[in-house]
């Protein structure tokens, strides 16, 4: 039934499928052919956003968004283009599933304390000194930091450093508005106060495969934030060894309580790839999210070549074929909806057995400049 | 962040906002109050078809869409109103994340095989004599069967008998177009032969709660038909005790290798109300598709009144408050989307404390009528 | 390590063994051959009971042990000769794991109401008329009922009948003496009062493969009796298909609300065997206590011929080579600790490959009698 | 039933006692007072092994047991006194489950491979150079580390330094004897072969709360061994904070794919027991096995004082009270049970509440010396 047939053209057909309309009806005939694909045809789209362009209007919108004005988070989304249908704003969609944004806080400014059921999460990439507060944590961020802040937990910032800080924020935003299951709650106060040591998660968690064990058991977040000394170190050790062909030598972010990801929606992944590596084509049902850490390259996705510097964005749809290239050492933050599509038992992935794995460049992206 | 504040209403910000479109960007300030509501505030709209509607356009299909001009499956589709704006076809969503459909077989018809990643099921409303092949097994369909394919699995159909069919199908289409991860495919015959027993799965679970021994293990659909015969004997036995304050003598189809729901991202009920009786209301986090099997009466939902007759279909969206009651002894089957929400730890549910647990009707729904 | 050398035999060797263990410590080289074997060697043995030698002792038990004279239960249990050894009473073991036992209760007897962490369970073989009372739910008991008291509940039983009641009990005593976490309690009042409907769970469950809808999380013994009716119907059904070739048509009782074996350490099956029917040889890792339901016919476990009839109870050790033959319609009650092993990744199989899958008898057993 | 009545003292009871054993059947009256207690009541001990001797008989040993008098595993085992009733060699018990040695290795010698389904661990206190092969992988060891073998893998030891080595195992040696599941098998050759990189499970895991993206999904062991460095920097950076009450500060190996303990059946730990500090007495299901690998100071285990110095191994049975205090900064290394218990939902544990959870020393415990 994927396919649509002649006969539906006509104007016998036509004439029917509106009457059924009229009802609150719909024509199968019609519909699945268009929503049950025979393979994965996302309606987002791979594509690029320059870190400049966000750098320049953070700062744009720093002099609109002040404290006294009353927003809350100051942060501009990344809407793939190819979601901009969905209404309303696009669901904030940078992937089907996940929203991004990068944000800016100033010296001094404080984003009030809330929680929400959608799971979130942060990842550093310029400045220091702000700390977000969850369930009575204090989480002093840093270039390289991971934060999560899993459904459920309070959560606010506070700048008390003296140089911006930005970050980039990961939810699953559109997945839960698409299903229609979102709570929302204000904290009574401003900002939570501290109830519990500064950073003690990252603490808790400075050596080897051990846990304190109290953490034996299941639970939310016994890690709060991911230190960039660790990852590195552990990218360090595992680059001694063969990388994987498709993604150099990765790692991803684990809840030690339980081996599950860190956040339970989203696979994150910080992923090396040295100098001149040119990793295989493959393809998979989850998509990604990436930021540039450090370095610069090239992706290509479906045959056409993404060019990337340090600080940009990009997303690999769904079932999208793509391999990357360095320039220079480089350090590739990600995450992926890979959870969502493991519960739903829809993971699958396809390696490009042509051309010696690599794909032939059609085209080239011109991203959006200033 | 989830209101907007007045200085949102400013031509400065207006004008930061489109200029932040043309790349792509996206205002957080916009969009997360819009996005992220205190509580469900689905797209969906509590709606209800009538079943006489369904039966007069199916057999007009019958004329339209035979065999002979290609029609695969002559079903149509519960369009949920306020779901209309999802693009394309409304992602044929009867809530949120599910389908529903009713179909129609005439004797000597076949509906070609073929398998989806998607996970669909059928109850039986009229009719009998038509099976369902899955995976090589003929399951014979008759009023009351409830009937999974869950995906992955092959199925196609053939009418044996002499009676029109009719029977109501559900499927996760919205839930797996949105998230992006969609496989199809043709049977390389157009029906699979028979490669095992007819009705194999329903004849080894005819007596009590045990399962055969080869089946002690995980596997999904060792039963792919639920008869009514057996439906009806647990709700009667059920029936001797305390009703459910909520659902009166509710059961639920499972799947006996892991005790799991019988198809994994949808809960299916049968629940009897007998005559008179009168549900408290409450309200949870999943969506509920409902088919007045047998019976009538009404629900309220959310305040609006919707009457109900045997064949009638109704949709009571996440959050809603709702109530049932029963003129006569009423059977409803009904379809939810409660283990999605379970996977995202996303269920929640509330009492209405109020009003002796009754809501007030403060109108009265009007369905479409030919 | 699993071999002694020649040399341990020396005097040196020797003398160095005895002044370790003035030490309170021991010689790997010694313990570990006899420890570690290279497949499976059990001290329980193979074994049968005929059932008119248990009938007898606890009828005459019946004239020592009256309630005025205090004893709880009168219950007799099947020491497996093998397992004497071990030391009090050889652990009560029928196999290595559990422990079997065959009780008596006349008419207006009680056994008081008391729980403990040992998982119990209960076949009834002959009578009718008792109920035992579990966590206030009086489970009224007859031929074929199959009851279980998972860890923990509180039970006791008392016979409002006029027949003597004989059934089976077996228990997870010897694993859990073994590991060493036993918890007993007395009820405060001999017999726990009724704070349910008699019969509620094995009446909540009546039909198909539905569950009320209060019993879709896991939960312990949401069925705490299963009847023979249901059994015997499920086993007919399955009879019209291909038998399995080492078990004949077998079902095994589970819990509808997760999935998992009906009580959590044993698996507990009913299978029939018809008339002629003569299984094909393997073995397993788990060890299994039969009870001859009905029917009669023999087994010949590792070349030695078991000839039982109806009432006899018989054990096939973990990891011996065992077929069964009946000469009659038969049915086959058994419980095994199948779980334990799973859990500990322990459960291997083998069937045997020459012979067509049969033994050839070298032996037969002569069982005591009267 | 977990008490004996005087009537049980009677020749009438006793004579039908005997009459029963001759059948091979047990009368409960007498056999579940003694196996089916009201709180944990272990046949194991309280007791201590004094460092020296192990050390001095293990040097003994190298003179008799030499590779070419074949000796597998030059190892002594820590009988508990209470369980040498268990037969054979007391199912080399050191607690109900566990079974603990110490083992010596010499420069040149090697220990052959094989593999069994007994899971098994290793500690070291004592040298460096000797390295293990596990599933192809050189692990090499040194003082702290601590390495894993889980049921099934290869391994074998090979001695490529100059100074004696000395490690402490542990395996489920009587557990599983106890339910009869053995499998061994020896390596076709003496010691198997390289085939991946040295340490590449260690050198994977050198860095933070990340794991590489090939262990995201459950498999045994993706680290072999977990290196004292890293657990002492966990150590470290949880004694900033509060100390756990019972337990110093305390990490637990685990295995990051799945977050469930190293070894499927043990849990290990590593504590920290500052100078001076004493710990609140407690008593749980599970059963300890200890070494002291640093430190000195003394554990009251119900009310009998067991002084220990570095070197020294002991034992804490089942529910036995127990407090620990130490005179210089300490570190403890231990192993128990806890995963059995939970698997059988037997874990309890209670705290004292008298006496400030300190308890009344009433006698002190002489361990044996050379
Ligand atoms: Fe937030
Ligand atoms: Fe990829
Ligand atoms: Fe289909
Ligand atoms: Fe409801
Ligand atoms: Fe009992
Ligand atoms: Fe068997
Ligand atoms: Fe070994
Ligand atoms: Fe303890």
């Amino acid at each position: 039934m994927a396919e649509k047939f002649d006969f539906l053209q006509t104007k016998e057909v036509k004439d029917f499928n509106q009457e059924l309309e009229k009802y609150d009806l719909g024509p199968l005939w019609e519909a699945i052919p268009e929503l049950m694909h025979h393979r994965p045809k996302p309606q987002a789209e791979a594509y690029l956003w320059k870190g400049e362009v966000l750098q320049k209007k953070l700062m744009e919108a720093a002099n609109i968004f002040t404290p006294e004005r009353g927003g809350e988070r100051r942060a501009i989304y990344l809407q793939n283009p190819g979601l901009k249908y969905r209404q309303p704003w696009g669901w904030a969609s940078t992937t089907q599933t996940l929203y991004a944004a990068v944000q800016l806080l100033l010296p001094g400014e404080k984003a009030p304390s809330h929680r929400h059921w959608q799971n979130a999460q942060r990842f550093v990439t310029h400045g220091e000194g702000a700390y977000t507060i969850v369930q009575g944590q204090r989480i002093f961020m840093k270039e390289g930091s991971f934060l999560i802040t899993p459904g459920g937990l309070w959560h606010g910032h506070e700048h008390v450093g003296d140089k911006p800080m930005i970050w980039m924020d990961i939810l699953d935003i559109p997945m839960v508005y698409s299903i229609g299951g979102t709570f929302f709650d204000h904290y009574p106060d401003l900002l939570e106060q501290p109830s519990l040591p500064d950073d003690f998660g990252s603490q808790r968690y400075e050596g080897g495969v051990v846990r304190p064990i109290s953490d034996r058991h299941s639970h939310i977040a016994p890690v709060g934030c991911y230190r960039w000394e660790g990852t590195l170190a552990a990218i360090e050790g595992l680059s001694r060894f063969e990388p994987d062909p498709y993604d150099g030598y990765a790692v991803e972010y684990y809840n030690p309580s339980n081996g599950e990801t860190a956040n339970p929606t989203m696979a994150t992944w910080m992923q090396k790839l040295p100098k001149g590596f040119h990793t295989k084509a493959h393809r998979h049902t989850h998509a990604v999210i990436y930021n540039v850490f450090k370095g610069s390259g090239y992706s290509v996705i479906d045959g056409v070549k993404f060019e990337w510097t340090e600080g940009d964005y990009f997303v690999i749809p769904n079932w999208a074929l793509h391999e990357h290239v360095a320039y220079e050492d480089t350090f590739l933050f990600s995450t992926s909806d890979l959870p969502i599509m493991e519960k739903f038992n829809l993971e699958r992935s396809e390696a490009l057995d042509t051309g010696n794995g690599r794909q032939e460049i059609k085209s080239e992206f011109k991203p959006k400049t200033l």
